[in-house]
C-alpha cells in the first residue's frame, strides 16, 4: 500500500515502554514541508492536556505544522497544569529529535486517565522513532496508537491526483480507564487551512460523529488532518468526497472492532421533521443498551427500537411510524426504497403480520440494517453501532481475578 | 402488614393465563368509596394504550375513581386503535365484575410490546379477581404485576393518622420486549385531586425519576395514586413527606432488583450551577455503560465518572471538580460533609494521592456512594443506579439456546 501514501510524509512506530506489555506505543508522522492543519476535538468538558495543547497550536499555526507525535498507554487526562506542561514537553522532544522548529508538532495521547506521562520514556521513544522514519512506516505507526483495539485501522484514498492516508484507534472507552478515539489523516493535496477545517468538520459529522459503541464521549477524542500540498491543488468537491469516504471507512472500522462487538448495525432514520431529529432518533436507537443487547441475542425485539425513538426527543407521530430490517450494511436496503429485500415489522405504528422466523433470521446475522420512517418530513440520518455483548462487560468490568 | 393497609381498600392478584408460565398476572385494587386520583405517565412518544386511556380518565374523573385493574404479560403498547379499544374494554370488564359505574377503574399493563391483549382471559381474570378481594390481597396483587422482577416490591407508610400503601414493578426494559415501571399507591388520606397531583409530581421527581437501570424510558411507565379519604384529612406537609419517602423506598427497590444488578450505587452531585445541572451530571454518571461496568468489576475507574460529567451538558470547571467515594448508601457519607468516612479521589480536577487498595475495597462492596462536587454553585441532586453485569446482557439478549 505504500505507493498510495501521500507524497512527502514519513512515519514510524516504536515501543517506548509506556505500555506495560512492551508493545509499540509511540508514533511519529512527519512531513518534509509545512502543512495546513485542521482538527476536531472532543466536546467533553474535561479535555485532556494534548487536546488543550493542540487546540491552541492549530489555532495559532494552522498553516505551518510539520507533524504529530502520538502515544498510547497514557491519556495525559485529568493531570492538571503538570499534564499540560508534559504535553508541551512531548512536542518539544519530538521537534528536537526531528530537528524541527518549536511548535510545529501536534501531540495526541490515549490510554489511562489520571496518570502523568513518563517523560523520559517519551523523550527516548521520540528519538528512536525519529531514527526509523520511512514511507512504509505507516503500518508501524498504526500499530503504535492501538489500545484495546484488536487490529490496526487504516484507510487510503485518491482524489483528483492527491492521496489521502488515515489511521485511527478505537472507540468504546477502555480498560481500565482508556481515553478513546484518535484519528490522524495526511494528504498531499494543497488546501488552505480554512477550507481544510470546513471539509474536515463536515466529514467528521457524518463519520466519526455518527458512530456509537457505548455512547460515552471521551476526554481525548481528536481527529487531526495535515495537508502538505506536495501534489498541488485538488478539486475541492472531489477532495471533500474522498475525505468523507475515508473518514466513514475508518469510523466503521472502529465500530466493527468495538469492545466485545460481534455485530455491525446500520441505523437509518428517514422522514423526520429535520435532519437533527433524524440524528436524535438514530442515536437513541444506537445507544440503547436494550436495543444493543437484543442485537447481541439475535432477537427481533423491535419494540425496543420504537421505544428508543419515543424517548429520543425527536418529533414523532406513532400512527405514521414505519420500521424495516434487512441483512447487510446498506442503509437503504432496509426501507421503502427496496422493499423486496427488506422485512417490514411496523406500519403506521402497529405490528405487521410478518413471519417471526424471517425477522429472527435477519437479527441472527452479523450485519443488520434498521430503517425507521417517521413520516413527517425530509430529515434523515445514518449511524453505525455494534451490539452489547458479554465481552463488553468483561472487558470493561476489569476483573481482578 | 395488613393492619397498615389504608382503610377501605381491598386487593386481589390471580393467574389469568396472560403469562405463558401460569404465574399470577392480573391484579385488582378497589376502594369502598370514590377516590381522588392523580397519575404521572411516561414521556415516551409511543405511549401504550393504557397510558392514553388513563391520561384521559384521570383528567376527566380525578375525583371519582374506584380502583384499578393491572395486568402483566402484555403491555398493550404499539397496538393502535384496537389496543385502545382493548384498554377501554379491560376497564369495563373490571367495572362490570365489581359492579362499579363506567369509567371508574384505571387500567395498567406491562409485558410484551406489539401484542394485543387476550381479552377473554382478561375478562375471566377480572371476574376471578373480583371474587377474591381482601384487605390481605395486597401481597397477591404485588406478585401479579411482576415481570422479570425477582421479588414483589411494596412499601407502607403512616402520616398523621393516614396510611399509605404502594406496590410497583421493576425498571430495566425487559425480556423479551417488556414495558417497564408501574407503581400503584393508595391512601386513606382525604386530599383533593389538584393537591394530590402536585405532591405526587414532586415525589416522583426525586424518586422514580431519579433512578436508572439502563437509561431507557418505556412506553408504559405509570405511577397512579388513589386517595379515598376514609381516614379524613391529613396534614399536607406530613403527607407529602410520607409519600416522597414511600416513593423513594419503592424506587430503590426497583434499582436493587434491576436486571442483573449486583450492586446498589448512590450518586450525589453537589456544587452545580443549578439543580438541573446537578441532575444532568448525576444521570450521565448513572447511565454510563462504562461507569456501570466498572462498578460491576469493582474497579476504581474514576476517570469514567469525570468523563461522564464532562459530556453530561452540565456546566463544569475541571479545576474545581472534586470526587469522593464511600461504602454504603448514604448520599452524603461520600463528600466533604463526612470526609472521615469517605475517600477523596480527585481534588480540583486532579487525582489525589490515595491508596489504591482503599479505593478498590470500596468499589468491591455491594453498596457504593459517589459524590461529585462541581464547585460552581448550590445545585444538587441524588440518583440511584445499579451496575451493568453479564446477567443484564444475558437477560436482555434473550438467548434462544
Amino acid at each position: 500500500m505504500s505507493q498510495h501514501v501521500p507524497l512527502g510524509f514519513v512515519f514510524a512506530g516504536v515501543a517506548a515502554g509506556i505500555k506495560k506489555n512492551s508493545a509499540a506505543d509511540l508514533a511519529l508522522i512527519v512531513s518534509d514541508r509545512p502543512c495546513a492543519a485542521a482538527a476536531v476535538f472532543t466536546q467533553n468538558k474535561f479535555p485532556a492536556a494534548p487536546v488543550l495543547y493542540d487546540r491552541a497550536l492549530v489555532a495559532a499555526n494552522s498553516g505551518g505544522l510539520r507533524g504529530a507525535v502520538i502515544n498510547a498507554g497514557c491519556a495525559n487526562a485529568c493531570t492538571g497544569d503538570g499534564g499540560l506542561a508534559d504535553a508541551a514537553q512531548m512536542a518539544t522532544e519530538a521537534e528536537t529529535a526531528l530537528g524541527l522548529p518549536p511548535r510545529s508538532c501536534a501531540v495526541m495521547s490515549t490510554g489511562v486517565i489520571g496518570v502523568r506521562l513518563p517523560m523520559d520514556k517519551i523523550a527516548a521513544g521520540a528519538r528512536l522513532a525519529a531514527s526509523r522514519l520511512a514511507v512504509a512506516g505507516w503500518e508501524a505507526a498504526a500499530h503504535a496508537i492501538m489500545t484495546t483495539d484488536t487490529r490496526p485501522k487504516v484507510a487510503f484514498r485518491e482524489a483528483a491526483g492527491a492521496r489521502l492516508f488515515g489511521m485511527c484507534k478505537g472507540a468504546g472507552m477502555i480498560h481500565p480507564n482508556m481515553a478513546t478515539m484518535l484519528a490522524a489523516i495526511v494528504t498531499d493535496a494543497a488546501i488552505a487551512p480554512a477550507a481544510l477545517d470546513a471539509v474536515l468538520r463536515r466529514a467528521v459529522e457524518v463519520s466519526f460523529n455518527s458512530i456509537s459503541v457505548d455512547g460515552d464521549t471521551s476526554t481525548n477524542d481528536t481527529v487531526l488532518i495535515l495537508a502538505n500540498g506536495a501534489a498541488g491543488p485538488a478539486d475541492a468537491d472531489v477532495f471533500a468526497a474522498a475525505l468523507t469516504d475515508l473518514c466513514t471507512d475508518l469510523a466503521q472500522q472502529i465500530v466493527r472492532d468495538g469492545e466485545g462487538a460481534s455485530k455491525f448495525i446500520t441505523v437509518r432514520v428517514v422522514g423526520a421533521a429535520s435532519d437533527a431529529d433524524a440524528r436524535r432518533a438514530a442515536k437513541a436507537i444506537a445507544n440503547s443498551p436494550l436495543v444493543k443487547t437484543a442485537f447481541y441475542g439475535g432477537d427481533a425485539n423491535w419494540g425496543r427500537i420504537l421505544c428508543a425513538v419515543g424517548y429520543s426527543g425527536a418529533e414523532v407521530d406513532p400512527g405514521r411510524t414505519d420500521l424495516w430490517i434487512a441483512a447487510g450494511t446498506d442503509p437503504v436496503s432496509a426501507g421503502r426504497e427496496y422493499e423486496g429485500s427488506s422485512l417490514q415489522l411496523v406500519a403506521n405504528g402497529q405490528p405487521c403480520a410478518y413471519a417471526d422466523e424471517a425477522a429472527s433470521a435477519i437479527f441472527a446475522g452479523q450485519e443488520i440494517a434498521v430503517a425507521v420512517s417517521l413520516g413527517l418530513g425530509a430529515g434523515q440520518a445514518t449511524v453505525w453501532t455494534c451490539d452489547l455483548s458479554h465481552d463488553y462487560v468483561s472487558i470493561n468490568g476489569h476483573y481482578r481475578t
